[in-house]
């Protein structure tokens, strides 16, 4: 990562333009230019001017074509370009040159081959740079705009997959996008399809800032192979959010396997896995694991934006299917909704006796073929003020039965558009209630715990959202924090634990108030300074990293004599373990009288995303239960708090079954100095960990124990 | 739950009878009775006799009727009752006094509506009792024999819902059965399904052990709302495990939610969550969240029987698609084949130089087109001698090129019927391609993530079914055991820590060797007899649960003055807590010495399954990390090793990061000791604690330092 720039090109001219040119235009109906041809023409509903070119024609379906873009009397805003890889070149530096906004480059047999082709991606970018041109592609298959009927793509699936509808979807590869598309079956509407290839210029987060901006779409989704650019990326993002649009994205590369797949596909390289999910869930990116997953949580939240605290019901006709899903709702954490005194007597008025009227409702099967009880049921459920989504799983599909129940559906849903009906059809039967519901706008999912699981989502998403409205500027800093840093460029040194010790201090980061002897007197003298009665004795070295292990760490150090044997002891030590100008002596400190309890805090430079804190407690909770936070510098005393709160460890700082509690608020304040220091050197600091950082109880502080940090460039000294 | 017997009755003539009565026969096409006899007259292939029973007719569609059961001259095997509630139980006594095998009973209206009807289903195992007779319900559709052809069922379904197969489904509520029965249309089929209803005499447990008979069931499916007898439904599933049947199986309850929704459809209780998933897990039975999930894993389970050791291929046509299937198999710990260099030679030759050669495949769409080409491929990839499962992930229906795929998928798997080849029809869309495979027999997935768990589950099984195959014996005592204890019928009482720890110490666990000293001298006395310098002492009593709290206990005892002391204060403490006749004195027992880990072993009657032993390691791992593992007992050593390495917590007992190891093999001795113990005393022991559990280092040993004995009945003294 190098330093960013942080803007985003206008993307309007590129996704609505008002004049094309397409270059390879052909009349061969299986070609790619021609078929590109053709959805421009015939399958879409462009008003603007289309020009064509293509060097053996004059003329193709009785449109005028010329041989060259340079022919052009103007620049139209888009190129669309489905020429040979041998020709892109030449012809996007002709599109530059005669001030053509964009250019769709659909040509495959670049960086995705190797070191060639990536040779020739960087010719792009300097065209970019010189003409300011953006560049869509290479090796993709267009740009599909639903909303505004226009098919800049060759597919011919533009012809069929154009059910135009709120979501926005920003790929890289494109079988992954399609899929997404093909959920128009159930209903599913896409607005606008981006998928960028390889992403010579414009990236995923070009798309995903457009969409932010972009009226007619209301939720994002996209699936990543591997971000290119971190700060962008969390730029976009943080746009989206503010613009109230939430962003579902599935990453691929949390597994060996997943990464190295995902690198010989697009030579994107996956990143850390566990850092990705941080930051996603950081900027309120909901992570998902599948397409399915995907789709489901789209779809949610195109109906609804969540506030955070939304209750259900379960309406079903199977008592053992409302007992199923009841229980994955609890399984979950969400809550049922508990109804009103008027709707349990309107369930009780419409139902047989043997019906269940209380949240979950089942109506029975034997009730359903009456319209009239499954409406005035179903309209009961959905109108309890407590009710903010009705989850209606249908187990089988029941013909006459399941028909009604889908009109009911699409009647109540109708007058009750606050609360969205969701139906699960879970049968691998299609049917007549099916087609009714798909109809009707209700997208039904295809199992109970894809449907729970994307409600939980909307629901977490809800009270992310409640909080980024407050906090969103902090979040805005990371990111242009972020862009400023530079990657690792030279090699890396560590500092000594006493002067790391010594700048955090500076920092305002309390550590034991230590001394370095350079003699057994001195470390007599030291020994009686730091007082307590009882010190600790460290080696004092930036090439020791594991002080212990060489013998260069005596505890419990309790009188001057004991002191000047444990300095030669230690010294001796060291010698052995590295060159003697390395050792910088001995550092003296008081032990930290108990009780406290050992927490870790790391900071590191992540190569995509900057400056990532890592916090825990010591011992087993991390190294077993990789029990952990993590959050993107810089954190703010909110943030921080949050961090300590998202452990199970956190229990143990609260004051566990009535234990004492420990100090949070020294802790969250040493979070935050540490997250400032880092900043203020962030050129330079590569990583900085305080294990153990002692947590004291309630109104004692925290003491940082031990700390090393490495850093690039300049030595710390000179800061 | 009471002493329960363990055997079942041959379903054989219930699932296939020579001869049938139809009670409440009707020529009305829209009656249960006339449904169920056209079932069986037009929409079955039934060649034993039909006899029916209806007051008001002599003749129904040309065959005789009579007025009553008892106007039969021989007892048909099968009797089915389709008639109105109150005439249920004359009908069944007639069937029983005729030497009826089977009743199956449809009428609703009883144990699902209250007391009253529980009452009744009271009389109807009365008659069971008396006749031998065998029931089925009521409050149930029926029982379908897919195989043979055969609806025992008023439901129209039966006439489209019957797919022949190797799976055989035993449930409780219809609705998510149906909901499997539906999955014919992925090409599914299900050879038998019985669902029981109420389950008033025969149950789940009975289907199951029928079905692990049947010759034409592979595979066993269950959904529970409750287990109303542990130790039956043990039996009946290590039954099929015997067979080499699986389970796979779904059970409500896991929230209190669920649990409350199970209990008002079913009434029946849904038990505890945590030791329902142990048993299952312990039994072999594959527990599962969904429905889709039972019908993944059924389906693949009835395409291969594991062995615990698959490897996997990945192929597919789209880039992304590959690179998230593979990653979902590595976060999911599968393994991805290795391709030997035939295979990978036969790639080479077949595919472009921009496809993917290794594991995953991905063909890139272009490619796919060519018939040859992708036969060739898949061939290869299947024939691999290290692929034991190829997973065909397709995103999207792509019109001739899915088709093409899946002509090649058939033909593959027909010359490789060892290596199911799993295809996962990712998309909304529907198409020719899908219908191939379901015609093709390759039963599609509908998302990645249900196909890799679907395997992940089915491996797992087969690694349990290696076990199984050596250690079955130990599993059923564990069953035969259960079914002789008695449920808690006395109120408990507790035993005090000195005398728990003699019993201990009786059945060969070692405990540190103390005394109850009754005075100050004698506590000066014991403190130098039990000597190592220091000494624990509390307090003993067993109406004190929590000695530390009310001061009852002294560590760090190092004097006969201190023990004194200490005597005096204990005793006091006592007095205050409790009536001094309940004080048995004060316990003085040597410190162990460190280093040692604190383990906690639990055992507690579960009402549902019998005695449970739960282990883990103290402190947070328990309380914050829910870190236990679980099993019924007894315990064998080798189920006692391996509830230790199931806990994360092996990790430090066998020596974390170089440490020392500890005693692990005491460890697994005191498990089975205890286990001996309960077992020796099921009747009596309710809970027994020893919390800690001291593991000291390899080679010296454990000692309970604590312990607690809850019992009912007869004074442990007694013993």
């Amino acid at each position: 990562m190098s330093a960013q720039h942080l803007w985003f090109s206008d993307l309007s001219r590129l996704v609505n333009p008002r004049s094309i040119v397409l270059v390879g235009a052909s009349e061969k109906p299986d070609s790619i230019g021609g078929r590109t041809l053709e959805n421009l023409t015939t399958f879409s509903e462009f008003k603007g001017d289309l020009y064509l070119v293509n060097p053996g024609r004059t003329e193709i379906h009785g449109r005028p074509c010329v041989a060259s873009v340079s022919d052009l009397k103007q620049a139209p805003d888009l190129a669309i370009l489905a020429v040979r890889a041998d020709m892109v070149i030449q012809t996007l530096r002709d599109c530059g040159q005669l001030g053509v906004k964009f250019a769709i480059v659909f040509t495959s047999g670049f960086g995705e081959t190797g070191e060639d082709g990536r040779a020739i991606e960087a010719e792009m970018r300097a065209i970019v740079a010189s003409t300011g041109m953006r560049i869509y592609g290479p090796n993709c298959p267009g740009l599909n705009n639903m909303n505004a009927r226009l098919g800049l793509t060759f597919s011919p699936a533009w012809r069929i997959d154009r059910r135009p509808g709120p979501i926005g979807v920003a790929t890289q590869g494109g079988g992954l996008g399609r899929s997404f598309i093909q959920a128009m079956d159930r209903g599913v509407g896409v607005g606008l399809w981006c998928s960028g290839g390889n992403e010579a210029d414009l990236e995923v987060s070009d798309y995903i800032h457009y969409m932010a901006d972009a009226p007619d779409i209301e939720v994002i989704v996209t699936t990543l192979e591997g971000v290119r650019n971190g700060p962008r990326f969390m730029a976009a993002a943080l746009h989206a959010a503010r613009r109230g649009k939430p962003i579902v994205a599935i990453k691929v590369g949390k597994s060996e396997y997943g990464a190295k797949a995902a690198q010989s596909h697009t030579a994107a390289i996956a990143g850390s896995a566990e850092i990705n999910s941080a930051v996603f869930r950081q900027l309120g990116i909901i992570e998902v694991d599948d397409i399915d997953e995907l789709i489901d949580v789209a779809s949610l939240l195109a109906r609804r934006k969540p506030t955070g605290n939304e209750q259900l019901a379960v309406y079903s006709f199977s008592g053992g299917t409302a007992a199923l899903a009841s229980d994955m709702v609890g399984v979950a954490g969400l809550k049922l909704a508990e109804f009103a005194p008027q709707t349990l007597a309107a369930l009780k008025d419409a139902l047989p006796g043997f019906a269940a009227f209380s949240n979950p409702v089942d109506v029975t099967a034997e009730v359903l073929v009456n319209t009239e009880v499954s409406y005035a049921t179903l309209k009961a459920t959905a109108s309890d003020p407590n009710t903010d989504l009705v989850l209606v799983p249908i187990p089988v599909e029941y013909g006459k039965t399941t028909a009604m129940l889908a009109d009911s559906m699409v009647r109540v849903q109708a007058e009750e558009p606050g609360t969205p009906i969701v139906p699960v059809w879970m049968s691998d039967r299609t049917g007549e209630g099916q087609r009714k519901m798909i109809d009707g706008g209700l997208m039904p999912m295809r199992a109970v715990g894809n449907a729970v699981l994307a409600v939980r989502r909307m629901i977490e998403y809800g009270r992310w959202k409640a909080n980024f409205d407050r906090e969103w500027q902090p979040l805005a800093d990371t990111a242009a924090a972020s862009a400023t840093q530079n990657a690792t460029q030279s090699a890396t040194a560590n500092l000594s634990e006493a002067r790391t010790k010594a700048l955090l201090e500076a920092a305002g980061i309390a550590t034991p108030r230590g001394e370095v002897a350079s003699s057994a007197t001195e470390a007599a003298r030291a020994f009686r300074n730091v007082g307590n009665g009882k010190a600790v004795m460290k080696i004092v070295s930036a090439a020791i990293t594991h002080k212990t292990d060489i013998g260069g760490v005596r505890l419990g150090i309790a009188s001057d004599g004991a002191a000047m044997a444990a300095y030669e002891e230690i010294h001796a030590n060291g010698m052995k373990a590295c060159d003697v100008a390395a050792i910088e002596g001995v550092l003296v400190e008081p032990m930290l009288p108990g009780p406290f309890i050992e927490a870790v805090v790391g900071i590191h430079r992540d190569p995509v995303f900057g400056h990532v804190c890592t916090f825990g407690l010591g011992g087993v909770s991390i190294e077993l239960f990789k029990d952990v936070s993590r959050r993107l510098l810089p954190l703010t005393p909110a943030s921080a708090r949050q961090m300590i709160t998202e452990t199970r460890c956190y229990e143990l700082l609260k004051g566990y079954r009535g234990q004492q509690p420990f100090d949070i608020d020294a802790l969250v304040d040493t979070l935050v100095r540490l997250s400032g220091f880092v900043a203020k050197h962030a050129g330079s600091i590569e990583e900085l960990e305080i294990n153990p950082l002692a947590v004291s109880p309630q109104g004692q502080g925290v003491t940082a124990l031990d700390a090393v940090l490495s850093y690039q460039g300049t030595e710390p000294s000179t800061w």
